[in-house]
């Protein structure tokens, strides 16, 4: 991490004119990494989204040292051996590329060559994810679902001193795009004795922000809370798809099992830890009161800037609104810097007992709930559990997720004196249960 | 499965006179698959045992058709390729393997030259490990360790209906002989407002039969339960190192998660599904008023044999035993048929909700603890949370795993008109916190 420098600069103007519109998600500030394949290409390969093009880092040879180095492991269908070239290699590229596609770029022409539509490309899955953890960040979301079972007392006492989590399945990310197949479960109806073997009914997303594992850590060495930040490439939007009446039966006392893991949506493109720097916030601090992070999880220069302000956003786009061609309803908002654990206490807390952690490893946030009504992240707390439902501008209502369904995330970030970056979406279509 | 054949008849015997011992665990109707690397070889390979021999199977030059291209997989440092190579090619390897390393070979000579003694040998983790999920399937365990939360009402209501489990940590998991580092972590004291962060009081083992999947099944795609046993490769002995007191504090509500993921090992040798053929036992039938298993986890076949009556035992050699010479004490002993679910109800309920399965997944069983007192097959079973502490001949005492303590893990199988067959050891040394 080289911190806030040169690439953040606001005046900075690419030649790529779609990058230098104001609503953009990939201006020259950005530089997400991505894996993408088009008609012509035998292997699918890293590139690096600039505006509405993405540049084919592997080709290129204006580059030079460690930029180089990473460069040519961008020849790979997967981020993972660019994650393996290092934070100086990742940042070097960084600043060359962003050097390379400004207005005044020296290597204008030789750079074009590179350039792809990305109306032309697929975008695939952009790392080979050894293991898949999801965390439970979110005190609103929490508390949101822990009132659902115990009225009285909705937090449980290790919520303010646990960053809570749980392995997830890898074999089931996909990416953006990809279809989800509503799954069948065991659900038990409140009325029966028997559970039934049905497809799911309370069907719902989670709005959650992931971030990848570039450097790798030893098994039985923690990661020190003031060293994580140096193991996170980048971050992603993150529907973690949730079958809330299969999750209700299945989950004790082990956790959730069948109701997660049927599929998890990820974003294509990956926001560098650098290109966040300047939407560090302190907005939300701990509230006071609460108990002090453990040592193990306190420090100063987290709590300083831990927050990330990412303004995360989910969408609805029934079969329905399809047909009639309306856009996507807006279902929430809310920042990512709004949870209760940053992404350095996740990481610290993962490694605190000695497990490792691998290239390519996938961290998940848990829901980002806000505070408000409009912040909530899940239908689960939007509908309270499907009892308040939606109401959509076309007149439909929704409980829960109906299959054709398309759920859509989008993220954000804007600072005084910086330009807005995005994330691109990260979305998918509820099929029926076969 | 080419099910119970020629390689099971008790009469064989092999010219590796070791593999003729009444007590080895590696006869000729055993063969199961590892990987091993000897001081002469820069790459590990995959070999078979035989006796107190590894047969360095890639190298082997009178095989043919199927079993031909099932050992050119085995040059692979894992087992994934030959995995890959599918259950036809599986079954012919060990089928032409049987014939070749029997007392009257036709090719004993060269067969001869790729035996290797297994003390000259490493041996390392047998396959590349995607996925890591840990089930719930012995009843008498989830009754022992629900009795200490909830005395009343130890077993949950789900439990006869779901096969509960939980994903676990695939970048720890080590073969038989690496040490296992005491973890850290929050630890909630009965008395103390605040959790201290301080090494694990309570370290435990659990004794666990794991399997690994061979054929891998799509996303979306179920796998009918008839079907199950096709997709699985092998099994294991598997240690799922558990710290109780950080389980305690952190488990609500998402379940284990820093309690069980600093370590994970499994024994080196995989015995293939078609060497337990003729252990299948239905000694331990689901009892008289307990409800059916749900339609899709419901199979003749399987009801009429899907117990597999392997007898597993944990032994327990502190520090001051070693010291002393004394032999390994053991702690516990008892059949992995006395689980509630059979490992075909494990991938089937896996597969239910269309969660995919990938080649190398491992499967475990959850602690396998059978109906007797000398049959628990973890100290917080057999101590009662540490209350009752194991007595050891030397004047020892154990409530929990001590720094120094090696657990060793043992499985062997016998039936009447069948050899005895063995899975060899899965041990290992726990250092203390760093």
């Amino acid at each position: 991490m080289t911190g806030i420098n040169e690439t953040h600069d606001p005046k900075l103007r690419s030649f790529v004119d779609s990058a230098n519109a104001p609503d953009t998600d990939f201006p020259i500030h950005n530089l997400p990494f991505g894996v993408f394949r088009t008609a012509k290409m035998d292997v699918p390969r890293v590139g690096i989204a600039i505006g509405d093009r993405i540049l084919d880092v592997a080709g290129l040879s204006a580059l030079s040292g460690p930029a180089q180095t990473a460069a040519k492991a961008c020849a790979a269908p997967h981020l993972n051996d660019l994650m393996a070239a290092g934070p100086d290699a990742w940042s070097a590229l960084r600043l060359q590329v962003s050097r390379l596609l400004r207005s005044d770029s020296k290597d204008r022409a030789a750079a074009e060559k590179h350039l792809v539509a990305m109306a032309d490309a697929e975008l695939l899955l952009p790392a080979k994810i050894g293991n898949f953890t999801d965390f439970f960040a979110s005190v609103f979301h929490a508390t949101n679902a822990g009132r659902m079972f115990r009225p009285d007392n909705p937090l449980l006492p290790n919520y303010k001193y646990v960053p809570v989590a749980y392995h997830s399945r890898a074999s089931s990310i996909r990416v953006s795009g990809t279809t989800v197949r509503r799954p069948r479960g065991q659900i038990k109806l409140p009325n029966e004795a028997v559970p039934i073997f049905a497809p799911c009914r309370n069907l719902d997303y989670e709005l959650e922000l992931g971030f990848y594992v570039g450097v790798p850590s030893d098994l039985g060495q923690p990661v020190p809370i003031d060293q994580a930040g140096e193991h996170i490439f980048g971050f992603c939007l993150l529907n973690d798809w949730s079958a809330r009446d299969i999750q209700a039966w299945e989950y004790q006392p082990l956790g959730p099992f069948l109701a997660k893991n049927f599929a998890t949506t990820v974003s294509p493109w990956v926001v560098t830890a650098e290109a966040l720097a300047p939407y560090r916030t302190t907005a939300y601090a701990r509230p006071q009161g609460d108990p002090a992070p453990l040592p193990y999880l306190a420090s100063d220069a987290d709590q300083a800037g831990g927050g990330l302000d990412i303004m995360m956003e989910a969408y609805l786009l029934t079969d329905a609104m399809r047909t009639q061609k309306q856009a996507p309803f807006r279902l929430s908002r809310g920042s990512f810097a709004s949870t209760y654990w940053t992404v350095a206490q996740m990481l610290t807390h993962h490694t605190s007992n000695g497990c490792n952690l691998e290239i390519g490893d996938l961290v998940a946030s848990g829901t980002v709930s806000g505070p408000d009504k409009d912040s909530l992240g899940s239908l689960l707390e939007l509908t309270l559990r499907g009892t308040e439902p939606v109401q959509l501008p076309g007149g439909e209502t929704r409980g829960f997720i109906a299959d054709g369904d398309e759920i859509i995330f989008r993220g954000s970030c804007e600072a005084k004196g910086f330009a807005r970056i995005g994330f691109g979406e990260c979305r998918a279509v509820v099929l029926p249960a076969i």
